[in-house]
């Protein structure tokens, strides 16, 4: 009687052909994840042949343009090997337990294959009565607008209200965008974009956070004056009083991308009478 | 005769405590690059044991809070043993040959240590005439402004005017900033802001390039009313052209940082009378 069942060695040869199995995108790219794809192929020295017969598969089929992995940090001994393999570094997960590494196989994609190099962050002009809202750093002898980096997922707005409230106890909600600076280069040679945005303070009473030496209510007049004070901070707040005054601001718009169907902001300057303004023709 | 000379095997034992030799930061940092370390420490048997007795020397120094590692595409045999002893992913460099990897020892850094996770792109809204500058996509039959991502280190302006020309071979120069959108979570997770920039053609002949597939100048009252147009373009046409009505523009100054007397870019809105439109109270 003849066995349904293959000898075991035949299974052996037959899993020893395997190749990787991704997922495809929309960018003509493959995708392998190590926490589904190392269920069946842990050990570091199979590693290697199998990424070898994926290799040429994927080569023969003119569909895949561009193969990634995403390795988590428990896999990191497959990096070696897709670094021999000529597998580029492209990015990291936010919380640095995931490394992406890509290979182009064929083509010049139309899609970017660039990591992200820009840092956000957020400050708030809180102002109440004619006082505005500084703080202090320990390792800078200015006052400054309170705020911080934006964190991933979050908009501008919520991140200048969070960072407030986390160096300084006070809750405020958004108004507006003032303005922002660009740094071309800046840390670890990534560029940084400082928004400022206008709060509207809804509690007063000021706690500081371990992060910053002191915060308090600085009269607005003095700010602009004061030799104290964050030439950059100035600017944003001279230009918020110029503003102002014209009735300029920048608002933030809600809505939903055409295409994509993701939700986004749209930032646009706008013109309003003032309102509290008197006329100083 | 006493000799000068240790023997061998105490150089032997000398070479096998050394720890790795890195450059401190502002940030009470250590970063060890790979590919000065690496000479003497190719063979990755050893690479475990120094890494262990460095952390024991970095652990026993108070001014050490975090640690880096720079590892080299070469170098990827490293990565499995720093992942192995807590290290964490923290980015790439942007030509994918450089991985960062971070343990931090002590403490609660004021600094960041978060990778950037925000793309940035740019359009160009070029007029002639009354006739816009529009291209249309391989995969989007929409009509939409030339653009793309912005390169590392390169600003606003200049990625708005390289990418109108790589698109369309028209050269323009920067006027404003017009609006800008942020969407929150796009492309791997990351967050993506596009800038749309006013540019003034100074040629007018186009050609176009195999990423797009077609490219025309539009009269500007069809853009805003054909339905073969993207909403998000004609959102920006409409809103510059409402701003151009009530002089507003957003423009770009660059000046330096106070501190680190990096170049910076500052984006304010601002108020001009209008000079091209007649009253029209």
């Amino acid at each position: 009687m003849v066995s349904r069942q293959p000898p075991l060695s035949l299974y052996a040869a037959v899993r020893k052909m395997s190749t990787f199995t991704g997922q495809a995108d929309r960018h003509r790219g493959v995708v392998v994840k190590s926490t589904i794809a190392a269920t069946e192929q842990e050990k570091s020295a199979e590693f290697g042949p199998k990424l070898a017969r994926s290799l040429i598969k994927w080569s023969a089929d003119e569909q895949v343009h561009l193969v990634w992995f995403r390795i988590a940090r428990q896999h990191a001994h497959w990096i070696s090997e897709l670094a021999k393999n000529n597998f580029l570094f492209h990015r990291t997960s936010p919380d640095g337990n995931e490394l992406w590494m890509y290979k182009r196989l064929r083509g010049e994609s139309t899609s970017t294959v660039d990591s992200p190099h820009t840092y956000t962050g957020a400050g708030g002009l809180v102002i109440r009565n004619d006082h505005l809202l500084v703080v202090k750093e320990h390792s800078i002898p200015f006052w400054k607008l309170p705020g911080g980096y934006v964190n991933s997922g979050e908009n501008i707005g919520d991140a200048a209200i969070r960072e407030v409230f986390e160096e300084t106890g006070i809750r405020a909600e958004f108004v507006s965008l003032v303005a922002f600076r660009h740094v071309l280069s800046g840390s670890f040679n990534c560029a940084d974009m400082y928004f400022v945005t206008n709060l509207r303070p809804l509690t007063f009473d000021i706690v500081i956070d371990k992060e910053i030496s002191e915060a308090k209510w600085m009269k607005c007049e003095d700010f602009i004056t004061s030799p104290d004070v964050g030439e950059h901070s100035r600017f944003f707040v001279k230009t918020y009083f110029e503003n102002s005054k014209n009735g300029i601001t920048i608002k933030a718009n809600k809505t939903i991308h055409q295409f994509t169907n993701k939700e986004l902001i749209n930032y646009t300057a706008s013109y309003d009478v003032p309102t509290n303004s008197s006329s100083d023709v």
